[in-house]
């Protein structure tokens, strides 16, 4: 998902070596929506493969998108939540989500309009 | 690049399919930023892979972003342009750059603040 070194000092560039694959801002996505659960980003319509959800969490993780903490909800399960860091990209995905209400035929927003 | 059948009826899952991989939006920064040849999105401080480019070129005007002419710069190569579709990525770019410009240190914006 990552390469260890920036490819430029574009922040565009910057942000896309982040977050620029199929999957790390459905998981995003997730969180803004309010889940906080593994088998709750699991349930979604996409149907994230198990290890493609764990390797992004990691690395949302990682990277200071999320933080973990331990679950009051099921014994021995983490909480998911954006950090101040990932909850700054909201803006960003509200961007794609529109463009993609514009122009793709048949999609329906579940983040509502900001 | 792109999956045959949608993910979801998710407009940011839709737009992902379409964009969402680490190299397309920098080639429609690109083009935004004035480029229109082949050897200049090359030359890009990225420094994209020849063939990287030319699937990504290829799939931006199968999906109707970007549309190709003949160069008047140089004889028997190709011009290419945003279309109407292509230039609406823009608001979506400047959120990415804005995330970046905010959170990774040293990033310098190429993209104008609009």
């Amino acid at each position: 998902m990552k390469p260890k070194r920036r490819r430029s000092p574009c922040p565009i560039a910057c942000t896309l070596d982040l977050v620029g694959d199929r999957w790390t801002l459905l998981v995003v996505r997730d969180l803004v929506l309010g889940k906080t659960h593994y088998n709750e980003f699991l349930a979604s319509p996409e149907r994230i493969a198990t290890n493609i959800l764990a390797d992004r969490l990691e690395q949302l993780v990682a990277e200071g998108f999320v933080t973990t903490a331990p679950s009051n909800q099921r014994a021995g399960a983490l909480a998911y939540s954006l950090t101040e860091r990932g909850e700054a990209l909201r803006p960003l995905l509200e961007s794609i989500r529109d463009w993609g209400l514009a122009h793709v035929p048949g999609t329906e927003a579940r983040l509502q309009p900001g």
